[in-house]
């Protein structure tokens, strides 16, 4: 399914919203009013219902949000009614914990390959994963059928294991490296540093007034 | 120093600057043609002058960027000519990760404290901190002189952490946590969950066609 280009902003909005929607959802919460859907959200209940629009109509007057169903639209919305195959590069302390953390060990992703230049850490098991050389990547994605490769490698060889990513057929980074990977223009990058926020943050404390 | 509301976006990109600019310097590299800095950075050089022009006059016609010069300016610009103190709130696998993490082991960043509810875990020694317990917030992040929080607690108690660092006086906060912190106006706060990006790439592979 192929839509019309929405605005970064309501995407990630939408995976806002779905944070909340499962929470509730885990909290057996069958009904939720816009009003307090949008309060759990910090967004006002005007624009979640203009960002659903984009989609198609949710929601009753007067009565709000069925929880399972907005979950359930909008996880097919964002491409989350699957799981996607990822493959980890680079094994350090970050890496590790990505491995472990439990978005990444639900029904919605799931980690196939983990890869490292490190001659110590290669053969290694973590997490069920048999730790893998780089020069074995372009077989394993393609037999493993990985989609989206997850970048922890140092900045000195995030771009080299993003050529080798893409070159073995991955379509999405997710970018967890200090730099700009240049992929060609069918590849999707999301950058994850937090660097970039610590910096932002950093701004904001010295330059501007308390809100 | 107070300044004028800067876009976002434009705080962003000041930070691909700093860390292009780093590796430079770390190379030794002391003048930067304006199309070289800007391919490093994935940004057009056009782009990098209208940024910059917000907080002065940069660069040297027909020549490019001082590197040291820029570097130092563009700290000073994101208040990082100072070293920040830190507190971690959630000592799991990605608070070790972040306690290790290079870029807060740097002159920048450094983390003074780290809290967990685990009783288990609180007296152990984790990078030269002693994890300590929620109740002590109050009394140690004064004693530290704590300017910002970093929260890596589960979302169960992720909310109340980021309500004992406001009340001990905590003014910035850096939440990897999967939810929105409600917090009062004088806090900023700045999310790093990765979770938004994850869902983000995974939204342009269903959705969207290759660029």
């Amino acid at each position: 399914m192929k839509r019309e280009k929405i605005p970064a902003i309501v995407v990630t909005r939408l995976s806002i919203y779905l944070r909340s929607l499962a929470i509730l959802a885990q909290h057996d919460v069958e009904v939720i009013s816009s009003r307090h859907l949008a309060d759990m959200c910090g967004i006002n209940p005007a624009q979640i219902r203009r960002d659903l629009s984009y989609f198609g109509e949710f929601g009753v007057r007067g009565v709000g949000y069925y929880v399972n169903e907005l979950l359930f639209e909008i996880r097919k919305i964002l491409g989350l009614d699957k799981q996607w195959r990822l493959a980890l590069v680079g094994v350090g302390n970050l890496g590790l914990a990505l491995l472990k953390h439990p978005e990444f060990q639900n029904q919605r992703y799931t980690f196939v390959l983990a890869f490292e230049k490190d001659p110590k850490k290669i053969g290694t098991i973590v997490e069920q994963l048999t730790i893998a050389p780089l020069n074995a990547m372009n077989r394993l994605v393609k037999e493993k059928q990985v989609e989206i490769g997850v970048i922890t490698a140092t900045p000195e060889w995030a771009q080299k294991a993003a050529d080798s990513l893409v070159r073995a057929g991955v379509r999405g980074i997710l970018n967890f490296a200090p730099l700009q990977l240049k992929c060609p223009g069918h590849v999707f990058v999301e950058d994850a540093d937090f660097t970039i926020k610590s910096d932002a943050l950093c701004y904001k404390l010295t330059s501007l007034e308390p809100g």
